[in-house]
């Protein structure tokens, strides 16, 4: 159904994904784009505003990551994506040469703005910063992102919350899909003027936690093109976890084996593994950077810990013996807890630093335990270990 | 009239200073610690709770900082120094090889504190942090400077503010010399004992801005010991400008030519040269971290400058053309701009990393041209380049 389904499947196409190995639903791939290749499954910091909270790049490239991710609400009050643009786009303002991604929105204005009124054409809402009035068209956020540049953008959606009863959600899920269309006529006009970088539209797959919504949610925005990737949103928003797995599982029989799926805002280490054994690729979340602020990192043996525990005064130890990442190289408990407790910043960027590590290694962990088909016993014990650290 | 004058002069003596080269008043020298050289003149970063804000060691190293200061104040508060000292001292604790100086906690309690009492044998205070009661006594102070380790630590002293009368400046005076004496009584004891690092106890010169009273107490100061270098206290604490240029001269005269001259808390890319105009050799300052955090950069053409400004919005200028930092080789004032305006950590650690950078290297600057016996008119020069883009 895309308008050149032969060129968008070439090797030679800026986007595609190759499967490598599959152990149950989680699987192991390479998902390519214009600035370079990601290994899937994989974890993608969040640069909200152009920046890895307190990290520089290269921080963000020796963690491991490979993909970023920022946010079109945020650059679009702050500082304007004509700005950006006009700088160079997004790879040359944050300098960062990977691919990125950047998000619709829709979760944005849904939870952080003041909505005014949600309509066909788009929403009303006002600006977080200074309570200023702005509206998201479809077409505008295709416009943003295309001034912006990432790799991959994403189509307007609208995002209800956690508890949304059917019928709220069904509506969320029409507006979502005229949106697409929308969306991707905008994204097609745009990209026949030629002048801009590569660049991929996802959809997203929204209907909360109710059934029949997502299944068929998922068949109309597969049939409303041929997609490099498509996004699975409205999770990670306040539902249960049981009910989040159950909609995964049935997505992964619902979307393409040979597109990579990423999970929008997910999350936390327990998390990332449930939904990876679920068939998710890609996944982002503030959590590394947003954690370490509050002084938690964490560590595969004693699960999240809060360094300003008194346990740690002394403690010589790194946050975690078995991690890699510089910080554990380099500093111990006692040292981060005196920076925790005194309020310095170091301590959030050290970490960050680690935080990050730890979700973009266990990732890269759980691809090769894909790729040798010991996935799920490798994940059942290390949620067991890590969920008893927790604990202790 | 040290208790080893000879031992301490040797070339191998833990401490040492050699002057290579003067320019009128200027000094180009070497002081030699125990964990290295620091050419002089040199500016100190400052890691008040064993952290220069924001940084790692590393990039203060890259920075070109060859001497660090720490707070006794604020590390006996938190987190201790017997905790410091259990964990290593605070080499280890602030993962810094290099020389370390230590403060004689005396500007902090009598700026930070609620003060209670000033008595012969100490000051009663309360924390800034909780108001508990506190007792700094000559002895404690040396005693929490053992316990840290630091390479050069400050005999206690009493500071009063810049606008102190004669009467409350000679008061001062008397007691800062009871202290020194006293200080220096339990450092050769603690000395000794052995079992401690090297270290060097630096006497305070008190005196505020009253031409009798310095000269009287750098007398006082210097007969009381053969110390390896001299502090000059009570300036850069609210007097006037000529004042301090004038006392400043008054001291290069007093004070002995083959030991370095520490003024406590300066300072600014303007007093910095001034100073080093009138034979000072060694200073700190909070000013480039604490700038950072306002958003504040300077720069060798236009002077100090904020980022904030409306017309740094599509600069892609560096912060400093002519700056070799890490910040200025890798960033923009846009994206800096950015940085700040949406009030991200990131612009203050790009920004610590300039400004460090910029006093160490106006500091090296001034060694080279007094090596070459061109530093007046350098500085001249420099000076009026660099107020004039303030006026800018």
């Amino acid at each position: 159904m895309s308008a050149d389904p032969v060129s968008s499947r070439r090797a030679t196409a800026p986007f595609s994904y190759r499967l490598d190995a599959r152990d149950g639903p989680a699987r192991a791939g390479v998902f390519t784009t214009p600035h370079g290749d990601v290994p899937t499954p994989s974890f993608m910091p969040v640069g909200t505003l152009g920046t890895v909270k307190g990290l520089v790049m290269e921080e963000v490239a020796a963690a491991g990551a490979r993909m970023v991710l920022a946010n079109t609400y945020h650059l679009y009050l702050r500082p304007g994506h004509e700005l950006v643009r006009s700088l160079g786009g997004l790879h040359a303002f944050m300098r960062w040469d990977g691919p990125i991604l950047t998000d619709s929105g829709g979760y944005q204005v849904f939870s952080h703005a003041e909505i005014r009124q949600v309509r066909d054409d788009g929403v009303v809402f006002k600006s977080h910063l200074d309570g200023s009035s702005h509206m998201f068209t479809p077409e505008l956020v295709v416009d943003i992102q295309r001034a912006l540049g990432a790799d991959v953008i994403m189509a307007f959606d609208e995002c209800p919350p956690g508890g949304a009863d059917h019928a709220h959600a069904r509506e969320a899920n029409r507006r979502t899909l005229a949106w697409l269309h929308r969306c991707r006529t905008r994204f097609d006009e745009l990209k026949a003027r030629g002048g801009y970088p590569a660049q991929t539209l996802f959809p997203i797959v929204q209907g909360n936690v109710h059934d029949d919504l997502r299944r068929e949610h998922a068949g109309q925005v597969l049939e409303a093109g041929d997609w490099q990737g498509t996004a699975i949103g409205g999770l990670s928003v306040g539902e249960a976890k049981p009910d989040m797995w159950r909609t995964l599982e049935l997505l992964d029989g619902a979307l393409p084996a040979d597109r990579p799926r990423y999970l929008m805002g997910v999350g936390y280490p327990d998390d990332l593994l449930e939904a990876i054994a679920r068939g998710c690729d890609l996944f982002d979340c503030v959590a590394p950077t947003r954690n370490a602020r509050h002084g938690t990192a964490w560590t595969s043996g004693e699960g999240q810990v809060n360094l300003k525990a008194a346990r740690f005064r002394e403690d010589t130890r790194p946050v975690d013996p078995g991690c890699d990442c510089g910080t554990c190289a380099r500093y111990d408990r006692a040292y981060l807890r005196h920076l925790v407790v005194a309020g310095e910043w170091l301590a959030i960027r050290l970490l960050s630093v680690h935080n990050l590590r730890f979700m973009v290694r266990l990732a890269e962990e759980a691809r090769a335990r894909v790729g040798d088909g010991s996935f799920h016993s490798w994940s059942r014990a290390w949620l067991e270990r890590y969920k008893q650290g927790e604990t202790r």
